[in-house]
């Protein structure tokens, strides 16, 4: 298929730092060329692909994320280039904020929009008031639950990584891991509880954010010991070797995350996950095969003490299987044939 | 004329504090309804005009500014109820941040922006990609010579005020005003040594803004003595009197200011104004008529010494003749024709 990839116009494709999907662009475009598809990628300058780029702005925006000039500035442009193009783009595949989706009825080229954030009252409002613009790709069947009526979601499919690049370990240290921003619904004090009730040693990998620091210090801090609570800070690509070495990923997370891919990273590990039953959790965790998901920090404690039950191998073959960028491409296939098949069809 | 008014999505109409193109579009669609024509006012929730108001929005976003979420939705739910309406507008006089320019080419009514900000190298970029959509309003003459080539400048038309509800006084009293946000680019310490050559007491008054803490307490503070040098904080609607009772207003600024709304509200007061060659400043005062354009702190000085020879009437009649709602108005009438006209012209 003929595809125009709408990046955000914030930060460059591959994202030099921090960028979540940016990330997820570069692997999709990357591997849909793979199999054959021809696509252009309208992205921030300084992006670099096998897919043709074009970049409507002279520069990247990392500070001014979500502001409206750039990102309208981005999409017109984006849809004029598009216009120009010859044959036409069979589908438009938006990963661009807002602008795009509530324009979408004023181009000929059908438009799908995976959903890269929560849904919020704000979000739903805006996705109900647009909903019969576009199609969307929700990033679990948690977050398609959330959809407003009407909202046109024609596939779950989730971010994707590439498996090969994470070292799979049979053989576990003794730790548990816990990795991520250090805040209350994240839950690292929730992980030191139950590490501490499993009688396990804990790695606490992640950065305390501005505003997070009393939390920090009340919270975390006085239970950091160098031995059974190690906290390490913030982890770039090392903490593929820090999944890859732990006996389990714990996830005591208290909010409705929409996809969680640290899950799906420590699996690609075989690296099992306990997880509370949070947004997409049940979803991404298969309960008793690539790990548990527990309600409270006591049940993941006795979790702990079940994680002999896991297979390492179970754990990576299912992240081959659902989250590789190749399966997640050709899902991505199916949605783009099922977005410009609703765009023909004259019953919409 | 039948208008659709698009105002901004994040301060309802009138403004309940600061909201400079609030109180821009609720002046104006006051007058040209009075005037005779019909307008729709696309405004946040919790406007009131006498025009038909329309909120596609659930609320104001007064914290979210420029959040492209917001204005996309504001926009497009907009310009698709302006489609829905029999018989179709004449035009659409845009007030709102960037979207609906970038988008104008994808309606049949002809638009007309007013640009409310200072042209920037990303503004100016902005505006020269989609510089064939739509017709612009300058502020001043100064605004309309820093817009990028092609830009369609139907007209320079500055921000009205209501010329009635500023009180004239023809004696003075004895202080000199300066007032705005106390930083370097307006300059209160060049007021300061200005006042001081002058052997004329000041009076300043103004928000110190985050940020500004450190300029004020090295370059005013020192200098406030509660006689001499006074400094009143922010105010509200009792600027009216402070300028009515000034012998001038000070505008030692040291940035091309597209429109220097002060000037005119000090005019309409019967106050002159003295003030630094720097962006509108030139247009709005008349040299040796309504005030003095100056070059330095010095010269300020030297002209404060001549104020003698400027008519308090001439400063309040020439604000009338130039700035007051009605003239503006009648201005607007005129951009709004000439862009309906050369949307109607095949030659473009």
């Amino acid at each position: 298929m003929k595809i125009a990839m709408l990046a955000p116009p914030w930060i460059e494709i591959p994202p030099p730092g921090y960028g979540g999907i940016e990330q997820v662009v570069a692997l999709l475009a990357a591997e849909l060329i793979e199999r054959g598809n021809e696509i252009t990628l309208f992205a921030a300058p300084g992006t670099r692909s096998r897919a043709e780029v074009l970049s409507p702005l002279e520069s990247p925006h990392p500070d001014a994320i979500q502001f409206a000039v750039y990102e309208a500035d981005h999409v017109a442009s984006t849809f004029a280039r598009m216009e120009q193009t010859e044959p036409p783009f069979d589908v438009v595949h938006d990963h661009c904020g807002f602008t795009a989706f509530a324009f979408a009825d004023r181009i000929d080229t059908p438009l799908v929009h995976t959903l890269h954030g929560p849904f919020t009252d704000d979000t739903s409002a805006f996705y109900a008031r647009h909903v019969h613009k576009a199609s969307v790709v929700a990033l679990s069947r948690y977050q398609a639950d959330q959809a407003p009526d009407g909202l046109d979601v024609v596939a779950v499919i989730g971010n994707p990584i590439v498996v090969a690049d994470f070292p799979f370990r049979d053989e576990k240290n003794d730790y548990l891991l816990w990795i991520g921003r250090l805040n209350d619904e994240k839950g690292p004090q929730r992980a030191i509880a139950a590490a501490h009730e499993a009688d396990a040693p804990l790695v606490l990998a992640g950065p305390v954010q501005p505003g997070q620091e009393q939390f920090f210090e009340r919270e975390v801090e006085p239970h950091i010991d160098g031995e059974r609570v190690r906290y390490i800070g913030e982890v770039g690509d090392e903490k593929r070797d820090l999944y890859a070495g732990a006996r389990a990923l714990l996830m005591p997370i208290r909010w409705p995350e929409p996809f969680g891919l640290v899950m799906t990273e420590a699996m690609a590990c075989g690296t099992p996950v306990i997880a509370f039953p949070e947004g997409s959790a049940p979803e991404l965790v298969l309960d008793g095969e690539t790990g548990f998901v527990v309600d409270d920090e006591h049940a993941m404690a006795e979790a702990v003490r079940r994680l002999d039950e896991i297979d390492p191998a179970r754990c990576r073959s299912s992240a081959e299987e659902r989250f590789d960028v190749a399966p997640v491409a050709e899902a991505y296939e199916r949605a783009y044939e099922q977005t410009a098949q609703r765009a023909r069809s004259p019953i919409r």
